[in-house]
């Protein structure tokens, strides 16, 4: 086989781990919501119940598994407060404060882009539909 | 209940759906690997095979379903040279090229904080680890 002149670089095991490891905290969407709830919220904290609320579809566990490894990146804390019963509110840190700055960008870009990205699917699929309708014509 | 003066903004039904529509585009790790191996690429396209080895760890079914997924939204374009056996390739589009530069950003401040993340998750442990200890040594 002749070898191409500009074969893809192949990651390395190790950047690739570390780079799949950031990939799994970007790509993690009820992080992101849970993140961008709380920015979004004048205090930038919240109670758990408000946050379950805030977010249609996520459920009570998932939820504690979301917060609880937000936590432990250093991205929000855990504040209980000793009442009866024990109240707990959920805040970002600073870090998980400009965390928001480049998420935000990323999410920017795909709304500006997204009627592009819709365009694409759309014509993507009549494209699949005819050539299927034109293949099932074909005498085998 | 009392209410809270700034509850968490609740996302409509729509926004939701189309705000974690994108979350699912930006958080397919498969997705962004494949767009940065191409970016990679001084031609910016690689042929199937190429693009298999170069991301340890994807399997061919999921190599396919994401390579049609990104031709779908527009990020990429296949292109068949009738040869024996007929070689494919796969180039980013401009679209493609564009999408690279929030995921760069996003990736970029991931790699400057990895470090403040690692020893926050690495405190959070040594502190769960200490708090079970305790509760073991508890009497019931």
């Amino acid at each position: 086989m002749a070898r191409r002149a500009h074969p893809p670089a192949t990651l390395t095991a190790h950047h690739d781990c570390e780079f799949r490891e950031m990939l799994d905290r970007v790509g993690d969407k009820w992080s992101l919501l849970v993140i961008a709830m709380l920015e979004q919220n004048p205090t930038q904290r919240a109670r758990f119940s408000e946050l379950k609320r805030a977010i249609p579809g996520i459920s009570q566990r998932m939820l504690t598994a979301t917060l609880r490894s937000l936590e432990r990146d250093g991205l929000l804390i855990r504040e209980v407060f000793p009442e009866v019963p024990p109240r707990v509110e959920y805040e970002l840190t600073a870090l998980g404060k400009r965390f928001m700055e480049p998420v935000r960008a990323l999410v920017a870009w795909l709304q500006a882009n997204w009627s592009t990205i819709r365009m694409a699917r759309e014509s993507f699929d009549r494209r699949a539909a005819r050539s299927q309708k034109l293949s099932a014509r074909t005498p085998v």
